[in-house]
């Protein structure tokens, strides 16, 4: 496909509008150079200019029908297939994430937008209720659906150029919802991102839609978003990154005059639980490749990386933390940009000055670092008893490291799954005798995670119906999966329509539909898949 | 039925606490009396017991069964109405809500707790998900329900004492998701309260649960409700009343170390358009009836009640205005408490300061009013520009007032309805031939209110299964209804499980169930009332 060469211009409403304040540029993260072209900070003028447009657009789009909204998610599917090796070179050169990975992210990304095209079209996410006027009990007709909020500023994630950024989970989800969407560009890749946006204003020309349904937005720092989540035209916010990051938009949008939902992923240590039975009788060496998988996947940067592995102290337990600690820290790894590796260097650093499992065997030595982005893994190892009384160890490493920790006992792993802070995800590995302790950590850990994985690992999260990316603060702000279809409903908000005439009723909720859009009427489900 | 006189003690975990600190005393609303006993304000170590009670509760009523939160339910309504008399004499003491209005509240109340037995038993609210492993894929079997979400903190109206207060829409849900319970008693109606707390406790007992499933902390002030949503054990706060108020609980959560979401439903103006025909050709009579009914419902303290009403300046307008301005200001009001009163006359006199429709005709001078409660209805007049342009107008005055609202054409209405803040409920009336204009201000209201009633009036809420009772902030923080079945969800939140061996997921997760609850297997709905 032919494309344009990229031009480092905001989108605004379909429109390239050129960055005329600051300007900083992407680095290569392989080589450490300089990439153009150079990006520059949104002004405060082109903000109001991308909200105006996406409330303006909004008013038409919330409007449209199932189909056409399922059409454009097809189509914004289908034009991110379209510009290819481009997307992937870009992207490749931004992140330093491997063709292979890519190439599934983009797999992962063109499903997202086909699913919910379908979630759309069969349409039960907004929940029609009809309850019909009851004469005996003097009650009015009300029905009620859940209608798209408004428009939504999305801020990406550094680590998922393409399934969580600008055409990713939040953006999908919003414009499958109803809703017009402002992207603030994630300054780590915002060539990608610009391709992307390309992908999406060619989409939405195709479906012949307004063109403020989408901007997008540059600024390597964080003003540009602060300013776009007060923009009192955003009615939501849809966030993935560092902790401090989505507490500052919330905190934000709390000095707004009008409070609106913030979703934030924010990540988490993830912790895997070993009960002492699962890694006996040489069940532990087949762990060994996947532990380290999951540790060092994207170069360790995932959302659901496991930074904590606790096991009681025996052989099998030593045996298993040797071998993932050689293995890990065998490797140089690069990272996402500079910024993120040097964050890690400094944390790394810190946990070796008091500790250090084992030295990496392929150290980084400043001088000699092929690129600013790049670092060696290492592994550490603490006790249940420190853990439990240095919070400062739950607290996440970004990249490919992780904290092994030596339990005396399984009651000590119950004692930090009863303090632990609010995780994404917890895994318990059990052997088969092992029913009893694995019960007692999966009820305690239904009430601090949002995804509990037997016997495997956490990273590799499905886009599926069953997804809950989420947990209690701090892994997440709002109770709702941020990826998977019930992410949908984060965008949304139920209306009432009472003793309405049939003919002024939204399509769904009158009493006889077209589609089989399951509902529930008068307290009973009707509709659906399953019915005849 | 037999009934221990009032103890003035808080109820912690199934124990009368005395209060050992402050002390205040409700307020005979028809006489200004002060009622016997005293209540106290709750001390730190009274809200710390009573939140620790809370959470080893919780850690065993998370896990007993749908049968056993539904039979929990039913015995709470059972319990509700054994106090009769009891109840509603104290109750019409403490808020001279007259018995007719108390007996209908009961009623709901009543009804409330029922409709949510059957909607836990039936057991789809939790919206069970199963996606099985697919090898092609490589995608895991992963399956989600939503859980209980903790200890709630439940903070009750003062309008609504027996369906909004401590046995009410919040605690029900709170209690239906699996959840345990801290109520923060209403200081204007402290002995319904402790009434309605015995309710519970023998329910519990009843049922054979943990007492600390729930307790009642009194306080005149706002202190012991900030310490409370402060108390970490706590995750998850419900609240009804002021826009003060839900803000400055929402303002203390956002200072804990853990966010946990704030359900607020903080009343508003609801305004009601009257397009032109709706009034012509002798139509309005029969409105002026209900109207003043919806405005001077339980002395005109409804979150729903009409603050704002709109027409276009013509005969049958001026005609409906005079007639409902005369019938609302010719009765004097009791109100629910001295508070209430005194911030009403304020309110009122302010308006009156700029402009009177009709002079009240029975003013209750100062000194010759029977009991500070008591107040004389007023309604104002303004024109639709000075709305546009006076936000002052858009405030709620709690209590029988409206403000009617002349308007030079549709355009105007429209004008107001795209800059009106979020509101509960808008009303729309119309005649015949105006289906074009209805169906532009209601394309606009729904993006602006929870429920638009059709030649109808808001006040008068439905406890079904469709109702939204919320909306956009500043009338509520949330996406949620606080009232009907939907409000349940606001107390959960869904937890994924990966890999599990069928015999460790929730029951309600596995493959084959007894009942039949809808659930979303391999994006198929399976079950649920329509199923063969």
């Amino acid at each position: 496909m032919a494309t344009a060469p990229l031009t480092g211009r905001h989108w605004i409403a379909g429109i390239a509008v050129p960055a005329d304040q600051g300007s900083f540029r992407a680095t290569c993260a392989e080589t450490g150079t300089t990439l153009e072209p150079g990006f520059g900070e949104a002004t405060i003028a082109q903000i109001t200019a991308a909200c105006v447009a996406a409330e303006r657009a909004f008013e038409e789009y919330r409007r449209v029908t199932p189909e056409v909204r399922a059409a454009l998610l097809e189509a914004i599917a289908d034009e991110i297939i379209a510009v290819d090796e481009y997307l992937l070179e870009r992207c490749q050169q931004e992140t330093a994430l491997g063709r292979e990975r890519l190439l599934f992210e983009r797999q992962r990304t063109v499903h997202q937008a086909r699913l919910f095209a379908q979630v759309v079209r069969e349409g039960s996410w907004a929940e029609p209720r009809l309850d019909h006027a009851n004469s005996e009990r003097n009650a009015p007709d009300c029905r009620s659906v859940w209608l798209p909020i408004g428009p939504v500023a999305v801020f990406g994630a550094s680590n998922f150029p393409l399934a969580i950024s600008v055409v990713g989970n939040d953006t999908i989800a919003a414009l499958a919802a109803g809703c017009s969407v402002v992207v603030k560009a994630h300054p780590g890749h915002p060539g990608t991102c610009e391709i992307l946006a390309g992908c999406l204003n060619r989409a939405i020309a195709r479906c012949g839609l307004a063109p403020g349904l989408f901007s997008l937005l540059h600024g390597a720092g964080h003003e540009v978003g602060q300013r776009l989540v007060q923009d009192l035209r955003i009615q939501a916010v849809g966030f993935t990154g560092s902790l401090a990051g989505g507490r500052a938009l919330f905190d934000a949008v709390s000095r707004r005059p009008q409070l609106i939902p913030v979703y934030a992923e924010m990540g988490s240590v993830n912790p895997i639980f070993f009960l002492p039975q699962a890694l006996q009788e040489n069940r532990w060496p087949p762990w060994v490749a996947p532990l380290v998988g999951s540790i060092t996947a994207g170069s360790g940067q995932m959302c659901t990386q496991p930074g904590l592995v606790l096991g009681t102290t025996d052989p099998a337990w030593h045996a298993l933390r040797r071998s993932v600690s050689d293995k890990v820290s065998a490797h140089n790894y690069t990272l996402l940009h500079p910024g993120i590796a040097a964050s890690f260097r400094r944390s790394t650093a810190h946990r070796a000055s008091q500790n250090w499992l084992s030295e990496p065997t392929s150290a980084v030595v400043a001088g000699e670092s092929v690129s600013p982005c790049q670092v060696a893994g290492a592994v550490f190892q603490t006790s249940a008893v420190e853990l439990l009384r240095n919070s400062e160890l739950e607290e996440e490493v970004f990249g490919p490291t992780t904290l092994f920790v030596d339990c005396d006992s399984v009651d000590q792993m119950l004692a930090y799954a009863r303090q632990m802070k609010g995780s994404l995800t917890a895994s318990v590995f059990a052997g088969p005798d092992e029913t009893e302790s694995a019960r007692q950590l999966i009820d305690v850990l239904q009430t601090k995670v949002g995804r509990i994985i037997c016997n495997g690992f956490p990273t590799g999260v499905q886009v599926n119906h069953a997804m809950m990316h989420g947990g209690p603060y701090p892994a997440a702000i709002g109770n709702f999966t941020s990826i998977g279809t019930g992410s949908i409903k984060r965008f949304a908000r139920p209306v009432c329509f009472q003793n309405f005439p049939e003919r002024w009723l939204p399509e769904s909720l009158r009493d006889q539909i077209e589609n089989s859009t399951l509902r529930l009427i008068d307290g009973k489900f009707v509709g659906g898949s399953a019915a005849p």
